[in-house]
């Protein structure tokens, strides 16, 4: 056989493959036919959490979507995150808050007063089908301390509208909150610059 | 010992353990102090990987940074990311290169072209120190099929300037560029939504 000819045979397994390969992902694809809003859950101790819950923030304004933020923890220091999509008040409701949780105020009774207040806020867009997508920040660690009582958070979750899709970040997730989701990423801390002693960086971290 | 006693007592134990936990944490973020631009990557089969890139596109805005963006693997579908962030070009390059990658040409000679022509795009990036933050969405996707040399993408990684900041996703990074990288995480898929025949859902998937 020649070398051409060898290089013609090569190219057209090359193709049969990803022939299959298309047409096995197609098929898959056809299958998954639902409309449905969907509750997806980042959690782990990696990095990504919060930033994967800001980025489909970005996707769904693309889709003109309305969008509802609650920021269950503030840290002391402004955001990138925050500053820029407060820069959209007709499609973003943005809440921040808190002042802080756990080592920050050391107060749990003062935590408790947060969460539920932080709770109300989200529980308002989870009644409200104007919302498209909402955002609930670190809700997971507010659950993990048992800040707020988990049943009344899956309940109102699971009475949302049909449509709207929700994102629930933050390291811990509870077992009976993973167990109601759609999709549930797991970020595993492979490496951080943190631990190279690079300072949290603007863009990045915050 | 009175109701009222236990209880002062529980919280003096709380606020000490809490307080030590904060003395902890801001001793290692006094040590972090090094300022540099980082290398991250976020790799794995789970969902989370695009999206947590341009959550850090969002924040890298809102402290007025320049953004890149290349896009390596274009999909049949438009998608929200790009139609919200191309409504900002001047803080924003953004670039969707080639029409799609393996199972969609089935043409490993053109899908090698759209991506040298696509590392063409990312390396003028990489030598421009006006861009402050840079996503290769999708490169380690165009890594792990081997269509552009590692060695040659390494380089100009670490070429770039000091303080630009680059974000690299896509399932199956490569060990060589993990090893460079300062911050890695590996999305682990432990639920998704499509295997319960949910379709991809716009602002969350698309």
């Amino acid at each position: 056989m020649t070398e051409t000819a060898k290089e013609l045979e090569a190219k057209q397994r090359y193709e049969k493959r990803m022939a299959r390969k298309k047409a096995h992902i197609d098929e898959k694809i056809a299958q998954a036919n639902l409309e449905k809003g969907v509750l997806l859950i980042t959690t782990g101790n990696g990095k990504g959490k919060s930033s994967s819950g800001f980025g489909m923030v970005a996707r769904a304004l693309g889709h003109n979507m309305k969008v509802g933020v609650v920021q269950f923890i503030k840290g002391s220091f402004s955001t990138g995150e925050e500053a820029f999509f407060r820069r959209f008040p007709d499609e973003v409701e943005y809440h921040v808050m808190g002042d802080g949780f756990t080592w920050e105020t050391q107060n749990r009774q003062q935590d408790i007063q947060t969460a539920e207040q932080a709770w109300q806020v989200a529980r308002q867009m989870l009644q409200d089908e104007r919302f498209n997508y909402i955002l609930l920040d670190e809700l997971n660690i507010v659950l993990k301390h048992q800040y707020l009582p988990l049943d009344k958070v899956i309940k109102d979750l699971q009475s949302r509208p049909e449509m709207q899709h929700v994102v629930v970040t933050g390291r811990g997730a509870k077992d009976e909150l993973i167990d109601i989701a759609d999709t549930v990423t797991e970020m595993k801390d492979v490496k951080h610059a943190f631990r190279s002693g690079i300072k949290a960086q603007k863009g990045i971290e915050l």
